[in-house]
Formats: C-alpha cells, sequence, structure tokens
C-alpha cells in the first residue's frame, strides 16, 4: 500500500475548512464570516444569454460559424481570448489605459496573483511586502512558492507609507531585494480600510524610488457605493503598478475569470524587450495552459451588454452592499453606543463600501472563541489571526455583511453584542463588572 | 519607467510560439504540428445542451432553482462538483473503481500536474522520473517548481521497465528520492508507443519495491480504435498509481477540464490520516481555487448524455481518427516502401491510435530544418528535440495526424517524403546518390 508521510498544511484552506464546519455543526447561527457576493442578484439562464452575447459579437466582428465553433472548442490562445474586451472596459470603467497585449486572462485572481509571484521573484533573497492583515490569497501563492513574505502592519486607519518605507529599508538593510508590495487600496478585505489619494501617491513615489512593484487588487472598487478613488493603475505614470483584477464579485464567482495588467518592459539577455505579460504568459502555460473559453465568454457576454461598463452593471449590487454595511454600523452603534464602547475597549472602523469591517476587541480571540460564540451566542464570524502572515491580529474580528439580510445583520448583531459583552465582562475581576 | 531584466524561458511555449509563427508564415504548407483534436465533432450548439443537461440533472437529484442557481454562480467546492460523476464514468468506462474523494476536478490536466508535482516533490533530493521523449506539461510543471527531472530514454518500442529500474538504482545511488514517474501509457505524446500488459505489471511491480508513485497520464485512450489496454491504475493492487485525466480530446479543449485521481494515504503528524487528494485539493486553492463551474457543467453534461461512457460518446471520434492514422502509415509505405527506407536510413513507428507516430531519420532535425521544410516543401512538423528534458532526439520527427484530411495526408505524406530524400541525399558523398 503506497503510504505517504507528511501534509499539506495550509492556511487558506484550513481556515476555510474550519469555518465551513462550524457552519455545518451550528446551522441556526448567523454568519459574518463568507466573503462571498449576494445569490439574489443571479439567475441562471443570464449564463446562456451571456455566451449567446459573445458568440453573436464574434459573429458581428466577422467570425464564420466555424471560426466561433473553434473559439469555443479549441484550445485557445493562453493569454486569453478576450483582452482587448477587458481592456475596453477598463478604459471606460477604471480610467486604466493599456493596450490589450499588457492583459493576461487568469483562471481567477488566485492564478494571476501565482504567475505573477513566479515571474517576479527569482531567488531566496527576493522579497514580497504584503500589507497585514491580508488577504489570504496571496500568502498561499506565496507559500505554494516558497516566497519570502514581509507583513507590513496596517494601522487603524491602514496603509502607511512610513511603515512600508521602513520595512523596505530593513529589508535592503539586511541584503535583501523588495520586489513587491501586495494591497487592497478599495475596501481591503480583511480589515475594510481604504488607502487616502496623499498615500496612493505616496506609494507609487516609495515604489519609484526603491524599485519595487506595486501589485494593486481592488475586486470590491465596482461593487461599493459612491465614486472610488482612482485605481493605483490608472495614476500609474511609470509602469511601476501590476493591477489585478477579478470578475467574482462584479460578474460571478463561479465563472473564475480574472486577469492581470502588466505593461512593464522586460529586458531580454539579447537586449530586445517584451513585456511582463509576455513572461506570465508563459509561465500559465505550465499552470492552466489557457482559461476556460466558455467562462470567457461568459465574462466577455456580460461585459459587452454593459459596453464594458460594470459600474453600471453593479449599480444595484453596489446600493445593496452599501446599505448592508451602513445598517450594520448602525445596530452596532445602537447596541454599542460610545460609552459602552470605550468602557468595554471595544472598537470598530467604518468603511463606505466593500464586504468586510474589522472590530477590536479587548480579549484574546481565537478558534476556541469562535466555537463558544457559535455554541453559546448562534454568531459566527472570522477570527482576524487567520489574515496575519505573522502574529498579529490577536484582538481581532473580521466581519462580513456581504451576503445577509437586514433582518439577519440585525438579530446577528444583537448576538454579536452579547458575546462580546461577556467576554470583556469575563475580563474584569469580579465585583468590578459594570 | 519599471524595466525589468532576465525573461521565462519555457520550452514549453517557446516551442509553441515558434510553430505558431512557421505556420502563420507558411499558410500553405500542410501541418503535421499541432496535437489538436478534429473541429469537425464539434457543434457550437451542443455547450448549451450540454449546461442544461447538468442543470436538469441537478433539479432530478432535489436541487431547488436557488440551489442550482448557486451552484453555477458561487465559489464551489475546490475538489470540484462532478467527482462522483467523473467517479461513475470511470468505474463504467475505464475499470477504475475509486471513490469520488479520492478525484479532484482540475483546470486541465496540466493543473493536475502541477498539483501533484507540488505535492510529492519535498525538497531538491526529490527527483520526478519521466519517460522521453516526454510531454511538455509535466516538464513545464516540474520546471515551474524547480522539480528535478530524471528522463528515462523510451527504446524504439518505447517504455523498457530495466532501463527505468537502472535509472532508479542509479538515483538512489546517488542519494535522491525518485518520487513519482511519469509516464503515457498509451499512444503516448509525442512517440506513439504503447506500454504492453507485460510491462504494465512490471512497472507496478517496479513502483510497489523502489516506493515510488506511477503518474499515468493517458488522454488518447477513448480517441482510439479497438479496445485499449486496461489502464495502470485498474491494475493497481497497492495505490501506487496516480491517474490523471483530461478531457480535452474526449469531450472539448476549450472547457479545460481534467481530474486527478489520488487514493494513496497519507500520515498525518498527529497519528491520522487523509487521502492524497485532500493535499492536491489544499494546494488547488492557491492556484485556481475552483475549476469553474461553467467548465464541469458542460462536461458533466456530456458525461451525463452517455451515462459516463466516453468510450461511447467517442466512437466515431475513434474510428476517423484511426483511418487518419492508417491512412499516415499507407502513405509512407506507399512513398518509402521498405528497400527504399532502409537505403535512406529512415524509420517510422506504426502506433495503432493516438494523434502521433514518430519517424527517424538520417540527418540531424533541428528549428532550421523545419523552416526549409516548411519553406522549400511545403510542410511543417515538430523535431523532437523539443520533447527531450535530456539532449536526445536529434534525428527525430513527431508527425500528429489527429486534425488533417485523408486529401491532406495524402499531399502532406508526398512533401515530407520529399523533404526527407532530399535531406538524405545531401548527406551522400557526390557521386553516390542514389
Amino acid at each position: 500500500m503506497a503510504e505517504l508521510h507528511g501534509s499539506v498544511s495550509e492556511p487558506v484552506l484550513d481556515t476555510m475548512n474550519f469555518l465551513n464546519e462550524i457552519t455545518h455543526r451550528y446551522p441556526d447561527a448567523i454568519s459574518f464570516a463568507p466573503g462571498r457576493p449576494y445569490d439574489g442578484f443571479f439567475e441562471t439562464e443570464q449564463v446562456i444569454t451571456h455566451i449567446r452575447r459573445y458568440l453573436d459579437h464574434l459573429a458581428e466582428q466577422g467570425g464564420s460559424p466555424n471560426d466561433i465553433r473553434t473559439t469555443l472548442y479549441q484550445y485557445g490562445p493562453t493569454a486569453g481570448l478576450i483582452r482587448g474586451i477587458i481592456a475596453d472596459s477598463l478604459r471606460v470603467d477604471e480610467g486604466i489605459d493599456v493596450p490589450a497585449e499588457s492583459v493576461v486572462v487568469t483562471v481567477g485572481a488566485q492564478e494571476a496573483m501565482l504567475l505573477v509571484l513566479r515571474a517576479l521573484i527569482a531567488g531566496p533573497d527576493d522579497v514580497l511586502l504584503v500589507s497585514s492583515p491580508c488577504y489570504v490569497g496571496i500568502t498561499g501563492a506565496a507559500r505554494l512558492l516558497d516566497v519570502r513574505v514581509r507583513p507590513v502592519e496596517e494601522r487603524e486607519d491602514g496603509f502607511s507609507a512610513a511603515d512600508l518605507e521602513a520595512a523596505v529599508r530593513d529589508e535592503l538593510a539586511n541584503g535583501r531585494r523588495p520586489r513587491a508590495f501586495y494591497v487592497v487600496p478599495d475596501h481591503s478585505n480583511p480589515s475594510g480600510t481604504t488607502m487616502g489619494t496623499e498615500d496612493r501617491e505616496e506609494l507609487l513615489r516609495l515604489a519609484e524610488r526603491y524599485d519595487f512593484l506595486v501589485l494593486e487588487d481592488s475586486p470590491y472598487r465596482l461593487v461599493s457605493p459612491g465614486t472610488p478613488l482612482t485605481t493605483l493603475k490608472s495614476r500609474d505614470r511609470t509602469r511601476r503598478v501590476v493591477h489585478l483584477g477579478s470578475y467574482s464579485k462584479t460578474v460571478f464567482p463561479g465563472a473564475r475569470v480574472g486577469f492581470v495588467v502588466a505593461d512593464q518592459r522586460v529586458h531580454d539577455a539579447d537586449g530586445g524587450q517584451h513585456l511582463l505579460a509576455a513572461d506570465l504568459t508563459k509561465i500559465k502555460s505550465m499552470v492552466t495552459v489557457n482559461t476556460p473559453s466558455i467562462s470567457q465568454a461568459v465574462v466577455a457576454g456580460a461585459l459587452l451588454g454593459v459596453q464594458g461598463r460594470l459600474s453600471q452593471l453593479n449599480a444595484g449590487a453596489a446600493s445593496y452592499y452599501g446599505d448592508a454595511m451602513r445598517e450594520m454600523l448602525r445596530q452596532l452603534d445602537a447596541r454599542l453606543p460610545t460609552a459602552r464602547r470605550e468602557a468595554l475597549g471595544v472598537s470598530w472602523n467604518e468603511p463606505t463600501g466593500g464586504f468586510f469591517l474589522s472590530m477590536q476587541v479587548p480579549f484574546r480571540v481565537d478558534n476556541d472563541q469562535l466555537v463558544r460564540s457559535a455554541e453559546d451566542f448562534g454568531v459566527i464570524w472570522t477570527p482576524m489571526t487567520h489574515f496575519h502572515p505573522g502574529t498579529g491580529g490577536q484582538h481581532g474580528i473580521r466581519l462580513s455583511t456581504s451576503c445577509l439580510t437586514p433582518a439577519e445583520i440585525e438579530e446577528g448583531t444583537a448576538r454579536l453584542v452579547r458575546f462580546v459583552e461577556a467576554q470583556s465582562a469575563a475580563l474584569r475581576p469580579a465585583g468590578r463588572a459594570a
């Protein structure tokens, strides 16, 4: 019998498995854990509509029935069928003006992260800096490739250029090469913070000064209410930004279509040059060969239906998610007014969009606490420690509002506050309980 | 301006790019290069039919409209939605009887290769052995992960157990751990050889004796005429075989759905155990998160339409490809009868199925020869050197018959023989030309 030893322990899936197990064990608990989009915006038949729209588009572009059949059925170009449609969409929707050749279509933003890390990190002295707490997808891809990760802790209000610069200088002083800095500038997962305009400019200046790239991942921009700040990529005059894209929130997750914009010039050994996107394409040929044509067709159809304006396609979703976030903040404020939360030592941030907010509590938060919260209080959330590549986050909780109804948010917040009150009370010496 | 140095040089895509460029430059040349399925079996509308059949199946299984919507639209299980349907198909079609839990659905067999290598290869002393010449996907995945590859050269009739054993012993003697042996047992890409029954049993004995796994990749079995030999996996009584699966030839390439059967037991540090498939699932969460639901739906619909019998679905294709291969062999034999080919020093094998045959020629074959062949003789093929991880193949040519009409095969063979005659003649001293 072939018996193997050792195991692959990966926080990405361990976290998901643990949360799934808790959710399964306590089916009546209200869960602020999943960062999924709300199902209600989907309609099964739309998938067929999108595919047909893309096929019609190919015909309008002059494709014969046989050409169209080949496009759908055969191996496709590794960099993607719909690069031009994506580039057009980025131009009208995000002020990102890049040639189609700088776009690589990927199986979700996850594959894009893997490709970029594989292309940029060449040896053990190369370092990926990440804003921390951090999306588990990027740290997972780094672990798969044995990439050294240096977390840069967010402050209460998010990104700090000074802290990033200090981390970069420290890495350089230790003989290492900071190659890239990964950040979700808008409504970050997990913390919910948004990087201000000044910080965006300062980040680009730092990237230029210290010769690293910025990996911009911003999946919540177009499903958030109001006008977002402009992307790092649209401000990028020196090709310092690699923009990672996902259609999981703006079209749907099951399509698994993402992309990367990589218009950086790479010098060949023989004096020529090519785009970083071409290197990513080569690496992609060793990961998935190409992104499923059928998935690309669905996403292309969705984009073509709104002339590339995902913001328009998602106007209703942005409003819905904005309402959910505001309702959550209103409920928290009502149940833990300023004086009470200060007495307890509890605080939270107030995101203007996105799926997540973060709460700080006076007690240490771990998986045991989560089990207690689910069992005794009927409410589930994610310990922030799951998102820290280092040791931080012991007092943090991530709360997701994206797929709950207003009634669930109201009842869930009531339960959460009871849990937080009880745990905080347990910290206080007997006789001093409020 | 961000300017990067160095490049990612990958034979996989370099080969494809070079062949694409040649094909583009000589549009009138007949090409024996592409290993694609024949387009004529596809019909655009079938994609929609397959999706609807899968959705109907979900409804028959008791799924509500909302459940079905969620299945199609949301993030799905990392190991796949259609593991059970695949396991059922393997049981009826391939005599592979494994639980659904041992199946992981992947974005083509390419992703499966990456996952398996990442799970099995733990350090610089671990070695992947490959039958050589070798499919470029496995060597590409190995290169991406910096995995040490040891080629085991095929003999004229294919796999040699004695040569594999010698290579394994040599690796062990050098302090390394042979972890796995990759092979395409049926109608191999690129050589077209098929492993005999005795060799299949001997390979499994070697795997047991020397404690390595066999990575069985066999995408051409069910698109070949006649009854195939049984798979290594179906003969595998000691869980030594990891079976890699692809639907690119049996359903269609654009779906990008493959799978891996990994029922090996892995011991945890804490004394428990789990299936290797669970480790592959964890790694997959860092590569693509999950295989697109829409692609899985298409493949599931195709499988459900024939009760899992891919052999039945592909009866027409198998016959078509068999005819093409026989026609190619007939044409070669007619234009280079035994005496003539022996005088020239030319030979080829006679595959009974699959997409490829290999030809040996007396002159050295390289990209320059290919350009000459395309320009002066109007015929394109692939130098076998592209498929050798080591230095072999300098006199080999891969010929693909899968997507040519009988007329193209006839004319293409005539051109190929003219090229081979001319190159061989150029080798002979003046005055001795036949």
